[in-house]
């Protein structure tokens, strides 16, 4: 008989009673039942009940025995007794009777429980992760990560995809978030960096003639933690694709997304391929986001008009100066009392807006001090372009137009139409809503200079290549670059890139770059496309984000094994750590530290926590 | 019809003449036949011929291109006349013939060819990795290792492991390598470590309970580059399993290694599971090396016996002395003139070895320089003892017995049997031979301070556990650790752990050590023990190894996409380089240069070869 285990807690049924087993994992819980003692045994895969009979000579060893202590179990399977039986545990039917058992590791008392839902705050879950993770969600959660990350490589592989890795000691990033350096021993005074993400890798992969690259790949950013992104690093599912239009690339990767939330949603509602394709301005014409959320049937319309010359005179002296009034719906909530209103109100002026005007509509007509000023036929207007009737409501945010306040304007809309969905319980419940934002503008006015900046991504093909870059008004050019949204959340960002040397020095000089000053910043890319570059574009979403989306958790240690701390520190290893002198001499570097200023974060560890990496580990 | 392809430079074939396609790929060849124009287009997956009719307008953009350039053909699929048929392509029965042709991208003079075979250096390689990587080799190597890694993820789920990604900005290490240190810039004065492998946080994943992890590991060391290992980072197929024992480490992972082998082998010769065991006390006695090369056929005997009080002075004198004289066999050597034994006797100078003894047989017996003084019975019993007849030889390598000088002259004994096989042409060729060196002892003699060392690793388990450590003579315990070799290369060392505080105690004690500095260094791993751990054990084989082993290059860096330098540099992305001065300020470090030495390595990149990040990377 194997040493450990001839069976795992998980698998015993019925049909296995009168065979000898051996089972080993965790004492999960024990219950005296005067003389007799039920165990539940647990390991990865499931529990298993163990009864060490009256009389036995094991109950001793059992009494004193911690819950999580590891032990090995021999003995019968036998039924149980069929008033004993639990249809909830696949291995309700039997129970194995001990005949033998041995210790194989002694819990000491815990400093958090396995058993039961206990909440535990988040430094003691870190400090001692590794019981922590034995906990039931807590486990789920990782093995959903797992699943999930494999399942999102299977379907990368069935579209085309190869994954290769690219390095992850490489150059440092002059723009962008905050890099990771890495001093570099033999080149005193030089560094390496962490890559923020495989950008350039992937495209000299395409350069290099691979066609079809993906990777799950670890990325770095020295940024402050969030709920929906780790401090220090996190995965993306990276890839890039030869010879293919926007389209292609949405035909490519909707399959794998849409198939991993279809797999692994457990029965939530996905939609289909292929996803909503919105254009920017739309999504923040209807939806006053960038990252519309398609669970929310609410539209905003633009009722400026309606507005203009009318009698209601703070909206029409808005109108009248150029800005907008934008109108958010609110169906069924005619009838809500006055506090309703007042409430959302209140919470306007929360946002630092003016407050949150609206109109009621009822069989009469339009209620409320927006209607009582305003002429009936433009509050009808109103009504019949929000598609409103007799019961419902509709809210209105108006500010500027143009520039950086009329985006705001815009936004705040967007937060309005969240809200009134919330409150009125329209949010689409159990269902994950894609859609593409794409036709984002390649340029904007930066309104301190007046000059011409690049809105998003330089180096995305605009579309209509270099003639529409030699012709257009460049405010009206927009870009092969698109986001994807679930639920209002951006998966990721992407574009089709800009091979083309002529094409990118051309759409550079229109934000103000000379040739020398491109080539000198970006050369090393330039360079690549000189020797025959395809065009290609890809995209890179975000693999924790996913996980916790599927996972319902609203924190993304939720769904990574090991997270550092909201400070940036792993209370575990004790990291980071203070080094010899001597390690930082060899680096050519000294310390300069701050005056008296405290660290930043949370302070240390007790020493008593920290683990030094064991002398030798498995090397290859 | 799609903006660039309608099909790869692969699949066409003779059923499809007729059809108007469309195809883009790189200028791979150009052949000017009178008039006719005929290119070869090339991407990842294959090659197209092109036809330029004679007379076509196409032919002026054709002509002025340069190979490598990228173009989109649109044509009719045509059979080829059956002489030009090409039977070693895919597509070799058609051709295109092109009606429209875009240029998608200009190549410029190349630094380096695609086409062919030439030999470039590494450094102009490396610059222009995005061009290197085109060429038909490296590409392969390149496809090679991402279907390797594919193969091994999916042979260790078959096997039931779960991959999962532990940190990379984690804990320094006291010992072992040097790790790559990480400023944290909210932790002034303090850093994180890139791990050397995921050690401790894999078995503490075993104590979390996730049964069986493993994960194509990125691993990361400061040292110098080898040829069979890339300078910073590498990737190890790491695994760790619960409740097992050293056969069940061995059963786990023998169908994933020796899978792979065979899959990708190209038919060379691959040990069927089991591997073979091999004691490393056997190890060392039969083929001199505890990582024995299994394609070479030679045993070595330990023949100090027979020269004890011979005629031979010399080794009998060494044998007096408690020295050792161990023998290598040569079949068929015997009749190998003069100049071969010179030769070899030469090279054992040139290793700081005294000479190489021997002794040849022929029908009448022992002859040479040692036999004229070894009395005839000994000869016989030697020739006996090593399995030789007529026509062989055997060769002597004699030195002291114990301690690090025992072990030198064991290892010698190893360098002689592989040296003679390779001058015997006795290493089978095509073929890969994997055994398992195992019980490697627990402690050694410090020969310097006369006390007891561990040996390898202190954190296997011994074998015997408690009672071994509190009953044996420490120098006879073996532990649970073992390495996995193949055709004399290590893939990977690997142990049952030791997962029992009191035990790890004890094997601390014994080597020296209080419970308070073992708390003190170790005092997590210790701790992670106290609540309840599974016996557990693993290993790590090498991912860069396996492939290059597979791939027959010599150097790590072929198997690798973007490399590192021997110098540990990047030239491609200009790597490490300098950072300003704000940046080591906000991570609270000043330089600390050394006066006027050069760098280490080789110089760096001119500025025009140094790219730099996009500004907007695909962001999750």
């Amino acid at each position: 008989m194997h040493a450990y285990r001839t069976h795992n807690c998980a698998v015993l049924r019925a049909a296995d009673a009168g065979q000898t087993v051996r089972l080993s994992g965790w004492v999960h819980s024990k219950r005296d039942h005067g003389g007799l003692l039920f165990i539940d045994l647990r390991d990865h895969y499931g529990l298993t009940q163990i009864v060490v009979p009256g009389g036995s000579p094991l109950l001793e060893i059992v009494e004193r025995l911690r819950v999580e202590s590891v032990i090995t179990v021999s003995g019968e399977v036998v039924l149980r007794d069929p008033a004993t039986v639990n249809p909830r545990l696949p291995t309700g039917e039997i129970e194995v009777r001990a005949s033998d058992l041995a210790v194989q590791s002694e819990a000491a008392v815990l400093p958090l429980q396995v058993a039961g839902n206990e909440h535990y705050g988040d430094e003691l879950r870190l400090a001692y992760r590794y019981i922590d993770l034995r906990r039931e969600r807590v486990h789920r959660n990782m093995m959903l990560r797992a699943q999930v990350i494999a399942s999102l490589r299977r379907r990368m592989v069935e579209q085309g995809f190869t994954e290769f890795q690219t390095p992850i000691l490489t150059a440092s990033s002059p723009e962008g978030a905050r890099d990771f350096l890495v001093p570099a021993r033999n080149h005193p005074g030089k560094f390496y960096a962490l890559p923020q993400a495989p950008q350039q890798f992937k495209q000299l992969l395409m350069v290099a003639g691979f066609d079809r690259y993906f990777q799950i790949a670890p990325c770095f950013r020295d940024e402050a933690a969030r709920a929906d992104r780790s401090p220090g690093e996190f995965y993306q599912l990276d890839f890039e694709m030869s010879f293919v239009t926007q389209e292609d690339v949405f035909a490519a990767i909707e399959p794998v997304i849409g198939g991993v939330f279809a797999e692994f949603g457990g029965g939530r509602k996905v939609d289909a391929a292929p996803f909503r394709r919105i254009p920017f301005d739309e999504a923040l014409a209807r939806y006053g986001s960038d990252k519309p959320d398609l669970r929310n049937p609410l539209l905003i319309t633009d009722v400026t008009e309606q507005f203009a010359d009318s009698g209601f005179g703070l909206f029409a002296k808005i109108a009248a100066a150029g800005g907008q009034v934008r109108a958010i719906p609110a169906p069924g909530a005619g009838d809500r009392p006055r506090s309703f209103f007042d409430k959302l109100n209140n919470w306007a002026r929360d946002e630092k807006q003016g407050g949150l005007g609206y109109i009621t509509f009822d069989a009469e007509g339009p209620k409320g001090p927006i209607a009582k000023n305003l002429e009936a036929d433009r509050a009808e207007a109103i009504r019949s372009a929000c598609g409103l009737g007799a019961g419902d409501a509709v809210f209105f945010v108006a500010g500027p137009r143009a520039g950086l306040q009329g985006m705001e304007t815009v936004k705040f809309s967007g937060a309005v139409r969240t809200r009134i969905a919330t409150e009125l319980d329209l949010i689409e419940p159990d269902a994950f809503r894609f859609c593409w934002v794409v036709d984002f503008p390649m340029y904007e006015l930066n309104e301190d200079t007046g000059l011409v900046d690049f809105s998003h991504n330089p180096f995305s093909m605009p579309q209509g290549g270099l003639e529409a870059l030699d012709s257009q008004d460049p405010l009206t050019i927009k870009a092969f670059q698109y986001d994807i949204v679930c639920n209002g959340i951006e998966l990721s960002s992407g574009a089709i890139r800009n091979h083309r040397p002529d094409i990118m020095l051309r759409a550079f000089a229109i934000a103000g770059y000379s040739a020398e000053e491109v080539e000198a910043r970006f050369g090393g890319m330039l360079n690549a496309f000189r020797y025959g570059a395809p065009p290609h574009g890809g995209s890179a979403p975000g693999v924790d984000r996913i996980v916790m989306l599927l996972a319902d958790e609203p924190s993304i240690r939720e769904v990574i094994l090991f997270p550092l701390n909201q400070g940036g520190e792993d209370l575990l290893m004790g990291a980071p750590a203070e080094v010899p002198p001597a390690r930082l001499k060899e680096l050519s570097l000294k310390l300069d530290l701050p005056p008296a200023r405290p660290t930043g974060g949370t302070a240390s560890p007790p020493a008593d926590k920290s683990a030094k990496e064991p002398v030798a580990p498995d090397r290859s």
